[in-house]
């Protein structure tokens, strides 16, 4: 237990030279003004209400190779949910042993990121699921193609029909994405050792853990990932203060400018949301750091000028793994069985139209 | 219902030029002497013990795509639980996109295949389980880093430890194998139309698929395709009466000559287990064959000499839909999480040593 101290309510940008000395209640009370608890219970989505049935087709579409050109990638291969909901590699491989531009994102909570991709370019994870789809280096599919395969398996189109029941054409690829958003709302990692914390249980963090709590918020981080997800909430520059080298940041990937063409969103990209951080390594947009500790010095250097001490990126360190949560039981779906006017994989880049 | 016959006892190569007739009792009977059910229970294996430890560390190997050398693929990428235990792919893709030469055979119900591969080049499950995993066109990866791997996760190891209590090393290539096969025992599929009426319930098959079965019979099928899988018994040539085209017997792949260097075994294959033959388009070991109504017709023509009417083409067909069973619940398994000595993803094909 550590003896009370000063309040450092303060979140701005600072080198800490010694360790924060919070009274328990205290840290408690910032946490809970910068953080919030995965809730329990799923989640529900304005736009498009969870039900059991959306739920088991989204389980389905995720898990179907077939959504892809080639018949071999799944959302899963990406996102594997046996892993950190990622696919633990620097950047996927996608349709052609094609190499992708960025490191996936783990797909658990991201129902609760404000944006999705590095970029933000998709403004929910409905939007997200026709991304990758459609993406030349990843599923390389058409919506036109996708609907012509769901339609072509009966047990499909009325699955399709009674999670949409009262809405026009039964299959379509706006409402697979919707049926996958449903699925995803469910991959969420509560009671966490730092859920447990929050809601109240102060002994769930150790004392290193919680001077690595203090050193997070004290030292600026939780300014760019705070929230629900510790991040996935905004956009800020990859190297405010310093950049890191192009290993780490290659000069090629400018990031959120592709999608806003603003100068000075060059190399800005989406705070990474931190919840099972310690499931997800490579680290960064990039994938090129492998080692939590390492990412937590950079991150220190580049984006708040602050060099800590070994045993402060320690703490820090050790608090991130109490972001790890309970990951969801998943019941692998048995798929509808393609028939014969389902498309035959295509295994070779399509033409250009 | 079909009124009594003769009994066609013989399992000869004949053309049958009508739709035989036969008894109930008397088709069961013939069936009986012929085939054998799925049996419900896990079965044993003589040298291999099946615990619950090995079946749950042979079910997290199976997902893992760490087993392989990119880190994507797993056995489960070309043995598929959710479809038909196969990748519904001409021939599977593995390591650098390359085009795998044969079919991915099902995995469902492999434990009662005398043998396996095409070839049969491996004698049983575990030894079937290290091919792929070392096979530069599928996995790529070699024993020493597959241990490697294994042994850098700490649960891992445990759950080796536990899965074999007294035997050495905790962590081998070869209990890798073992663990897998004892997984893959777990895979069968029972309480199939023709396992329902196999155990007595004659009402379990309509007039059609009757008559399929006593022309799968009698038209000298079940000569090949026999016993509990219908099939994965024993090797014979493609074409005994008639070479098919190139296009679905190429010329290159020799089959089980390549194995045995015996010049009467070119184009000598395994004849393919039935079992759920209905999921596992495409057919052959060339995989060009989409409809399982003309492989039946060109396994007629080919191998029995066979014209068969459209009709009786239809009755074997729906027959052959009969022996879809019941596919196991599979949880999708939490795996253990990579640590600092982890093998790095290695995405391009090593050089030859």
């Amino acid at each position: 237990m550590k003896k009370a101290g000063i309040l450092l309510a303060s979140l701005s940008v600072f080198a800490l030279t010694h360790s924060a000395a919070y009274a328990e209640s205290d840290l408690l009370s910032e946490a809970r003004d910068t953080f919030k608890p995965i809730p329990h219970a799923v989640p529900s989505l304005p736009d498009n209400p969870v039900t059991q049935e959306k739920i088991e087709l989204g389980r389905m579409l995720f898990f179907d190779p077939r959504i892809s050109r080639s018949g071999l990638l799944s959302c899963n291969t990406c996102h594997n949910l046996g892993m950190g909901g990622d696919d633990n590699l620097e950047t996927s491989i996608g349709h052609g042993w094609q190499k992708g531009p960025r490191n996936a994102p783990t797909v658990l909570n991201a129902i609760f990121n404000t944006a999705q991709f590095w970029d933000g370019r998709a403004a929910d994870l409905k939007a997200q699921a026709k991304g990758p789809v459609q993406a030349g280096v990843e599923m390389a599919n058409t919506p036109a193609r996708v609907e012509e395969t769901l339609k072509s398996m009966p047990e499909y189109v009325g699955r399709f029909e009674r999670a949409f029941p009262d809405n026009g054409e039964a299959v379509s690829f706006d409402k697979m994405a919707r049926a996958i958003e449903a699925y995803e709302a469910t991959l969420i990692t509560p009671a966490s050792k730092f859920d447990l914390f929050l809601e109240g249980n102060e002994a769930a963090l150790n004392d290193q853990e919680k001077e690595g709590l203090a050193l997070f918020m004290d030292t600026g981080c939780s300014s760019c990932h705070g929230g629900v997800n510790l991040g996935g909430e905004g956009y800020y520059p990859f190297g405010v203060v310093e950049k890191p080298g192009a290993e780490i940041l290659p000069a090629e990937d400018k990031g959120r400018f592709a999608v806003t063409k603003t100068a000075d969103e060059e190399y800005v990209f989406r705070a990474a949301p931190l919840r099972n951080i310690a499931l997800t390594a490579p680290y960064f947009h990039s994938g090129k750091v492998w080692e939590l500790k390492q990412a937590v010095g950079i991150m220190a250097a580049s984006q708040l000028g602050a060099e800590l001490s070994n045993d402060q990126v320690e703490a820090i360190t050790a608090f991130l793994h109490t972001l790890t949560g309970e990951r969801p039981d998943v019941e692998y779906p048995i798929l509808p069985i393609s028939t014969s006017t389902t498309p035959k994989p295509e295994l070779m880049q399509p033409m250009k139209q």
